[in-house]
């Protein structure tokens, strides 16, 4: 039964998600322009996203601080491409009760400037390198077209920011950072995304060069979520950070910073959900399985509540869904919410030794004997729903990827169904542009694939670089 | 051995605060004025507080969201007391880029506004009562004197926001999460919290009463750490929260916030720490049990390790020191950080079947025999570690604990060695202001004892509260 709330995804796509998202009460507009409310709903799979994450982070040897939440104007003016980069989308505070401050202060947009400023006064030698810091905090852009999760003025994310004695030990943190974000992707949200260096046009403000993880949605547009930044000494003497390496001479410190934000929930959205509603990955779900008891029978009761035990001993999220509501109601509240198995037991159906066990994914509705369901059942059935739900994405992905090696391609893709789009690039920034004509389609990264032509898609020129484009959120 | 980066706790306490927070690593100052860094070491015991709270919310039925961190002007003037008790403080946003905004945000000092607001919007019948949320975030007050954890411009907490559909059950959550905040001061944190009602004046701005939970600090300075506000319906009036009651009649909800913060982390400081830096309670500390190998024999370097893995295996948080520094050095710092066990395993020793052990809060060195040494040791001597913290700060907090009858007691107690002083008192604010004169001594909050007195401690009329007072950071 399609859910009245959500309008067909493959009407209007852009209607589709925030009808998505306020169906499954996952976060709400407010008062305050283009900032959201996360709801309970929606802030459950962020508290997933971080305590993965951050196991991982732990893992290899990253440790949590705090830095503050406003800047000093003059410390961001110390690096003049971010503070370019950045600009227009500062706020600024400027008052406090009604009187006028001395100076401004921003909102941090990012913060390598205040690590920067902290790293500066706490490094010394290259024995205390590397320092491998991480926050998770709130940041805030003024953006002027706002949706849900996708961009939001204000979002959640974390930053890691890390300081290293030698140049080849920040390269391979940058890399070994991206590779992170593309493992919690296909592992944890299913999502089989690319990564790839972003052209000079593309990087990051005042960043020598930016790793990035792409994913692609459903209709075929990319996503940027998550990138991670190699800064060289760039930054270093913008602040001063310098250190006494081994030979005892004085040396700027390599820096590097990596990000992934609250995106990630649009992502498993738009890759996802559909006009039912929300469908979430196993691994990320924070309830994995929801019972449901039809009828008041007492042996019904007894056999949820005792499986509903079972499941949570072996740390299969779950629970019995008793609220004073009809089973048609539960089912359909599940469902809109994305909980991956429902588990339905009815007094008829087990006088027939029935029991129904639905798949959110597939919407399939299986019956089994009742000796059949068992915790090992269901972590077989929660391991294939999250591998089949990787599996669908990927061959999506693959059916909306293209070759172009000439502007009549790119055209004819990008008018028809655009995707990821291989094509060879030479280098200049004057072809990027020229591609950007057509529907604003960008360079998404450069991939270390094999070449698919000799010349640039645009200019016939010699091609230095395999380049994936689309069009972006 | 005294560390020598620690000013004497009896010569100079301030200066010793702030020299534990620096030698331990726990923050620093920043260019941001007010404002600090929370370094790796501090924001590793606000992980801990976070996961042990954040359990016990959940296990009581809340749930996590996130709302916006400004606050537009209009919304924050919709309640006249709290906008009146927090103007001062509030700093504003007027700024985006280099243009002048149309409204002015103020960045968040608390969130009752938002709450509110979205609650309005949530709410329509007694059947979506209770609400139980709760947010883990930064808030903002323009502080004009500053001291890192203890008052800071920027600080972290948990507020939580809940809507009921009848008074009882407001009240009983009000009550039920000081309780909270008290049982996990007693139970985490090894310090014996009083808890009691504000008076009038000391409430929070806006509620109709507050509840707070009070620590006495090693000096004899009180510390407010954790309130509970009731807020009758005074607050959905203002911002119009109504909802349909199980009479079909509609009527305005009522509402509770409740906050505990990272002051927290000066309470354990100013409890428990001592010349030699910070000593954490075990269940606190995140990391309860350092192992440091004397010399690089194998025999000792195997012993460590194992031992160190059945104790992880055992869940009690411990690590191998096996940095490049002399076991001096090693000893000092797992002193000065406040590791509550240090196990110190050496050759000689070893043959000798000798191993020590040494407590960071009593600073013993105990010799046990090698067979001695299992996980049980360890875990029951972190036990004694944590009852003995507890028991010891509840001594000195019974020594610390006075009584006054009339202004005279109030002076000498004051004026010699304050702490918590119980005293009559009318309910007369004139009273409280009277009290005020002696060194700024305050009302601590009204508590549910015997009366010691009939009259007033100020006044001499009859007593109507029997009231704890004192000195506060």
């Amino acid at each position: 039964m399609k859910n009245n709330a959500i309008t067909s995804r493959d009407v209007d796509f852009a209607k589709w998600y925030t009808d998505v998202v306020r169906a499954a009460k996952l976060a709400d507009y407010t008062s305050v322009k283009g900032c959201i409310a996360i709801e309970p709903n929606g802030y459950a799979i962020w508290e997933k996203i971080q305590s993965i994450m951050d196991k991982k982070f732990k893992e290899l040897g990253h440790v949590n601080v705090q830095m503050p939440l406003l800047i000093p104007e003059k410390l961001f003016n110390q690096e003049k491409e971010l503070i370019e980069g950045f600009a227009p989308e500062l706020v600024w505070v400027t008052e406090v009760g009604e009187k006028k401050l001395d100076e401004r202060f921003a909102i941090r947009s990012t913060s390598e400037t205040v690590f920067c400023d902290y790293y500066k006064k706490h490094i010394t030698s290259y024995k205390d390198l590397p320092k491998l810091y991480n926050q998770w905090c709130n940041v805030f852009r003024y953006e002027k077209e706002t949706r849900p999760f996708l961009r939001s003025r204000e979002f959640l994310w974390q930053e890691g920011h890390t300081v290293h004695a030698t140049d080849e030990e920040a390269i391979e943190e940058t890399s070994r950072m991206i590779e992170v974000y593309k493992w919690f992707n296909h592992e944890i949200l299913a999502i089989p995304s690319i990564t790839g260096k972003k052209t000079e046009k593309e990087k990051f403000a005042g960043a020598e060069w930016t790793l990035t993880n792409e994913d692609l949605m459903y209709n075929g547009v990319c996503l940027q979520d998550g990138t991670s930044h190699y800064f060289g000494q760039k930054f270093s003497k913008a602040y001063d950070v310098k250190f006494t390496n081994k030979d005892n001479k004085e040396e700027y410190a390599y820096y590097t910073t990596w990000g992934k934000t609250t995106r990630a929930i649009a992502a498993i959205i738009m890759v996802h959900a559909d006009d039912y509603g929300l469908v979430l990955p196993p691994r990320i779900a924070p309830k994995q399985v929801v019972i449901v008891p039809i009828g008041n029978d007492d042996a019904v009761l007894e056999l949820c509540n005792s499986f509903n035990k079972e499941l949570n001993d072996k740390d299969v999220v779950s629970y019995v869904d008793n609220s004073n509501k009809s089973p048609g109601f539960k089912f359909a509240e599940a469902e809109v919410n994305g909980i991956p198995i429902r588990v339905e037991v009815g007094a008829r159906d087990l006088a027939n030794n029935t029991i129904t066990v639905a798949r959110r994914d597939t919407r399939e509705k299986i019956n089994i004997k009742k000796e059949e369901l068992t915790v090992d059942y269901i972590k077989d059935l929660l391991e294939t729903i999250q591998k089949d739900m990787y599996n669908r994405a990927l061959e999506r992905q693959n059916k909306l990827t293209f070759e172009a090696h000439n502007m009549e391609d790119m055209e004819r893709i990008l008018n028809k169904q655009p995707g990821f789009i291989h094509a060879m690039w030479c280098g200049d920034e004057a072809c990027e542009l020229k591609v950007k004509e057509i529907r604003g389609c960008k360079s998404r990264c450069i991939v270390d694939e094999e070449p698919i032509d000799t010349k640039c898609v645009c200019c016939g020129k010699d091609a230095k670089h395999h380049v994936i484009w689309g069009i972006q959120y």
